[in-house]
């Protein structure tokens, strides 16, 4: 345990890189940009997994899996999603290494072995999926297609940061073929209302659902949906995008179905995906200067037990009974690991616990054990507290609840308290200055207005929220009409 | 549905490669050598995960992920690994696309965007994730290391065929790392049976446990133990390895621990994985000329129920029926599909879920119905049954499990009856023409024999299996001592 002591109020970002290497969750590798997701890490990640894929299930999609290349001229055949991604994209151009003459032991690569055409280390799938759904699709009935991926892409950042922003991510990707514009759009909207859902009650994360702008759009979509969080420090951090492509891919791969009448028409599309990314979210979220924070429904294990005792003979006492309240808890589908191991003493394995944000813990002695009693912690408010061991699997039961509930209600304290509207410039720019967060916003709905702000505050729009009220106003920057507040921050 | 009828008898090869695409499995895709897994197909491998998946958690590992990309300088570091994979690597180069100046509208690579060190694609992860472990390993309690990695690699393979091989696969990857030599063998061993008994009972695979010989064994391994099943043509299907690497990637990685003693000492390695190719190796065992036929433990749905009706008064009154059945099914815990589409007639459906291997077929019209009862057709034995819809669930709950057990009895009899010995080279290489399958014969334990005999009739020796008796004997080519049997066959 080398967790080194910097609070999030000195340097919020090496807080953060410190938590995510010294709680064993990811590390940076020998590779640029790239990570490894160490097993703590990786079986909170396995969890966010299964319960999307449950929900993609109910939600009547099914996963399948396409090629991790792209031929280069698939790739540019969408032409505004290729200029959007080609400025990051990974590019084999060989297949073959061979001895290097000069260098024995060594290898190079095989200049014979030289690609007729490069293949692109897919940033996202739409081209190749694309190109595959054309043979698919010949009819309405063939419609809709309802399709997700599991898998890693590559886009080659600059500056990467463990989970937010890496070379190499792990992310899902849904890829959805309708018949009519309609039934797209709605597939859209209900896939980001999938997330946000998600978001709420299995990460704790609030997250405010809107439309991103034109010029925030993902490359190649007539619509851009996603999920907003704002973290600890003020930040905003996307969470989630669930795209309306209209026709655009249909076009450029020449999708056309027979409608019910035999007419020939292009295909809509959407398509949507999370990442990786929303393990940064989780920890941004909801951690503070001793560690993790876990959500229940996301820790690995989310009690952890610690016997006290002296010597071999009250250990074999103490640790007998933490197995049959262990068997109790785990009999309520609880996961609980007991931590009986000789190696470390209990304050180190309090700390390490702590520090891995496990959302309880339980410890015991002798004088306890003899009471009837046992120790509890809760991790979300650091309170411990003496409990009988009488009905302990209920009462655990109950606080995995209340601590969920706890870090959720947190969340949305937080936000709203750091949730402001501003009526000027000056104002925003105060704002923005003193507190971060989110503001509320009149705008012109120009990108000239919206690259200016950036530009001068770094803050950006991070969605036109689907909920705000339809207030009209005057930007506050140009003086022009203004349809409705948008919701601007400084963004990760 | 496009099931073009050729039968094994007549030409096994295309058999295969047209049920992979007419029973919606995989197909090709527009890059070369790598395939595309629909979602009947990825559903089906989703199951093999999860019970693989199992089995790795019941027995101390966890999962993780290691980087795509592998940076050729760590590549090279374990020679015979490197020397083994090289020839089949996919190289990046580059990290940016550009626009071509000549070609409005295309990319072209960008020449200044060439990467000082090439990126291997990961043909496996021995040396990505030894140089990883370098940082995590330091004395003897942070041992074992018991990872496994999901993971897509690709090995740039010049003939490939869909889920055999492909150039870019899906598979699972452990790596353990281990105090103690004893330890990593019996790791290795453990793992290898683990495969065994997953493709036995899971699978319905009966197969063969051994060692490689010294020329089969993977890369950089100092033995490498196998699972070999026998497919219907009488040819061998390597189905899964476990690797005992000895030291050499500890040394190659510089990987060392503090043992109790405080002594440095080299950390012992084992690797193992199975991959998509199970897929083909499931499809080969079981399916017959009429279709896939699928054990009801990987079946994405093990039930299709098919109403049989005139005008729309009927179909209400049949569906509304199958509907209650259907309840009574699932409560089970069986899976079950009820197609009531108009668009397709029960002849169709009949023949479509028959192609698709679904275990059970369930039919019925008005007059089964009005006399309480169904039709019932397994597709194991293609056998169908008036069956009462009294006690319906119980009794489609033992079919199931009696399906199962035909399915792999009847692979254990087909591999039996497709094993022989050969006591010399003539009789063998007539059995090897005849017949086919699995033949037991005495070798000289030496690697020139062993190509010999493989240039001279394409059979491979499989492996050198676990449970033969230790009968001694003379090499049926040069009479020389040989051991014992070891097994032979030609092979995918």
């Amino acid at each position: 345990m080398a967790f080194e002591k910097v609070t999030r109020a000195q340097d919020y970002s090496k807080w953060y890189n410190n938590l995510v290497e010294d709680a064993d969750l990811a590390q940076h590798s020998s590779v640029r940009g790239c990570m490894v997701i160490k097993p703590y890490g990786y079986a909170i990640w396995e969890k966010m997994q299964a319960e999307l894929d449950r929900r993609f299930k109910e939600t009547g999609h099914e996963n399948a899996y396409f090629p991790l290349f792209v031929p280069k001229s698939l790739f540019e055949a969408e032409e505004k999603n290729a200029e959007g991604f080609a400025k990051e994209c990974a590019v084999v151009t060989h297949y073959r290494l061979e001895s290097d003459p000069d260098k024995p032991g060594k290898l190079r690569v095989d200049a014979n072995a030289k690609l007729e055409e490069e293949l692109i280390v897919r940033p996202t799938s739409e081209a190749i999926i694309w190109n595959t759904y054309k043979g698919w699709i010949q009819s309405y009935r063939d419609l809709p297609l309802l399709i997700n991926q599991w898998a890693n892409v590559v886009r080659w950042e600059m500056r990467t940061r463990l989970f937010l922003r890496t070379a190499e991510f792990l992310w899902q990707e849904g890829h959805t073929a309708h018949a009519t514009k309609q039934e797209a759009i709605e597939e859209t909207d209900q896939m980001v209302r999938v997330y946000e859902e998600f978001a709420r009650n299995i990460l704790a994360i609030p997250t405010i659902m809107g439309h991103k702008t034109e010029s925030e759009r993902f490359a190649g979509a007539d619509d851009t949906l996603c999920i907003e969080g704002l973290m600890q420090d003020g930040k905003a951090l996307q969470m989630g995008t669930s795209h309306f492509l209209g026709q655009n891919f249909a076009e450029a791969f020449d999708v056309k179905f027979a409608t019910k009448e035999g007419k020939q028409e292009y295909v809509w599309a959407t398509s949507w995906g999370v990442s990786t990314r929303l393990m940064g979210a989780l920890i941004m979220t909801h951690s503070d200067d001793n560690g993790l924070v876990l959500p229940p429904k996301l820790a690995p294990f989310q009690v952890v037990m610690i016997p006290i005792y002296k010597g071999d003979e009250q250990k074999e006492t103490v640790v007998a009974r933490m197995k049959e309240i262990k068997a109790e808890i785990e009999a309520k589908g609880i996961s609980v690991k007991l931590d009986d191991r000789d190696t470390q003493k209990p304050g180190w394995k309090f700390a390490e616990y702590e520090l891995k944000g496990v959302p309880i813990r339980i410890a015991m002695g002798m004088r306890d054990l003899e009471a009837g009693n046992l120790e509890l912690a809760r991790r979300d408010t650091l309170e411990k507290k003496i409990y009988e061991q009488k009905d302990i699997a209920n009462k655990v039961d109950h606080l995995l609840e209340n601590i969920q509930n706890n870090l959720q209600q947190r969340a949305i304290d937080f936000r709203e308290e750091r949730t402001n509207k501003a009526d000027s410039y000056d104002e925003f720019k105060t704002i923005l200055k003193n507190k971060g967060g989110f503001i509320y916003a009149h705008w012109d709905g120009t990108a000239e207005t919206e690259e200016l702000i950036k530009k001068e505050t770094k803050a950006t729009i991070r969605c036109i929220p689907f909920t705000a009220k339809k207030e009209e106003g005057l930007c506050m920057v140009t003086g022009k009409h203004s349809a409705q507040r948008v919701i601007f921050a400084k963004a990760y």
